[in-house]
């Protein structure tokens, strides 16, 4: 990527905390990541201290950090007013409930902290460096172990009393297929429980990537990705919906996803993005990369006062 | 309405402009209207004019306005680089699209124009006097002729490329009762095409005020509301969300909804505001008034420049 730092002498650091491991970076900006590791998620207290050791040898190296970003798996508190912001919250990964994610790093590299979940993280990335450059309205979707958006209204990254959930929207069903009817704990037949890669392989016995192109999952899938897509252009009004994840690695679904799209709105609005779906339904180019990059964004808005 | 007004000599013109009249007002602030009439919506040439008469005759009573609120229905251009800003764009309303809203009345009157949805100049009404009240992220719903949201984050009216157009969401179907399987002339059974107004009275014959308490009706309409919170709740983490609009008039809905939207959200987010749901889905105090308050509201910040 031969983006311009317009920033490059701020050293940041810029951690994405997934449920299966941590992306650790170092670096100014997307052209000048000068440091990299990854650690697997076990215990807080073993894989923060990976990370801790990460950034102070880090630190010996290339110098002072200025600020870091998180970029964590969910629920996090983002509620600065919390007693808990900061904080990973109630999640069903084993031993990371209640892990004061952005306290316990910020004390530890003596830095400013930002701290945002996942995806809004990736949807910053994606603004900044990918599919959304230069949009003011944009949303982000990851459709992989889960399904999760994050939404950007204005320029702005979108949280109210807490982050949106859109992975959860109570959605049409299709009849039941292969006898499946959705797995998620809470809802069973949400989005996430009927679309996200673990149902993919409960509904038809195998992952996704084992699945041909021309195998009835994927018309299955486009569609409820499509009402997906309808259902956020009408609650946000964005400019482009960017989809990643490891579920959208399957290319042929973006033209199924459009044209389920077009029949599902029927013409209702007439804005000039949404006659032009190739670029309003797209993949992401940053190939994994949006969220260690916004990361890093985070850790720059934290230094900058502006998280 | 007790509500002292910080401005209060700042005088102001709000327009409610609907589908079946237009409100007008004149006055500082909800304890301070000095002028109200309200004129049917004909043609743009004779409603325009009827409003615009009833200002200039205000403005020799009362003394000049400093600005007019317009909150209109829609759908309305709120992209201030469009240039069709401030107009009622492709209505259904014989006669009214592309009508000039923003441009003609502000001509007209000389002053500024604050042009908003007007569901979004209802919320506003309700963030300031109504059941919203120093809450940061609440989203207000009118369910009547149609069903349209208003979204207010970090205190700011949300608006992306366009409004929102809530009303219009895909969600989960309940079995064709009585035959009716949904009126939206574009997506069928969306949300307003199962539970606005004319919904109701085509399933059931009659219109919503006809059918009593017991009637199986409310039970549905309570289950398509109930699912329309939770994913109003997903998609945008309010604190609250306040339900206006004439079948909102059934009080006994109320309870029905929270109840239901218990069962759908099941659990899932912990936010102590989810746990009193008495004080989440409330009904408006504003008893009709939220569009011509939040269209003072509008003109107060066309004042200030902030629109």
């Amino acid at each position: 990527m031969a983006v311009q730092d317009v920033e490059s002498s701020i050293l940041l650091g810029g951690v994405e905390a997934g449920g299966t491991k941590f992306n650790c970076v170092i670096g100014t900006g997307p052209g000048d990541i000068r440091s990299r590791a990854h650690f697997p998620t076990t215990t807080p207290a073993e894989t923060l201290a990976q990370v801790q050791a990460f950034f102070e040898a880090g630190i010996k190296r290339h110098g002072e950090l200025q600020a870091l970003g998180i970029a964590t798996f969910g629920p996090a508190d983002l509620n600065k007013a919390s007693e808990t912001y900061g904080y990973i919250t109630s999640t069903p990964k084993a031993g990371w409930s209640y892990t004061n994610m952005a306290g316990l790093l910020g004390d530890a590299l003596a830095v400013p902290v930002g701290f945002e979940t996942d995806v809004n993280g990736a949807a910053l990335g994606e603004g900044l460096y990918g599919a959304a450059k230069g949009l003011m309205h944009y949303v982000y979707v990851t459709i992989g172990t889960g399904i999760g958006a994050g939404v950007v209204v204005n320029g702005n990254l979108l949280n109210g009393a807490t982050h949106p959930e859109v992975g959860h929207m109570l959605m049409p069903q299709e009849p039941a297929v292969n006898g499946f009817e959705g797995n998620c704990p809470f809802h069973k037949n949400c989005l996430e429980g009927v679309a996200a890669g673990p149902a993919i392989k409960a509904r038809w016995g195998v992952s996704g990537d084992q699945l041909e192109e021309s195998h009835p999952a994927w018309l299955l899938q486009a569609h409820y990705l499509a009402v997906m897509c309808v259902n956020l252009t009408l609650c946000y009004a964005p400019e482009r919906i960017v989809l990643g994840g490891g579920v959208m690695g399957q290319a042929h679904l973006f033209p199924m996803i459009r044209e389920k799209f077009a029949v599902l709105m029927n013409g209702y609005q007439k804005l000039p993005h949404l006659q032009d779906l190739d670029s309003y339904i797209v993949p992401t180019p940053l190939q994994g990369m949006a969220g260690e990059l916004g990361a890093l964004e985070l850790a720059r808005k934290a230094y900058k006062g502006e998280q």
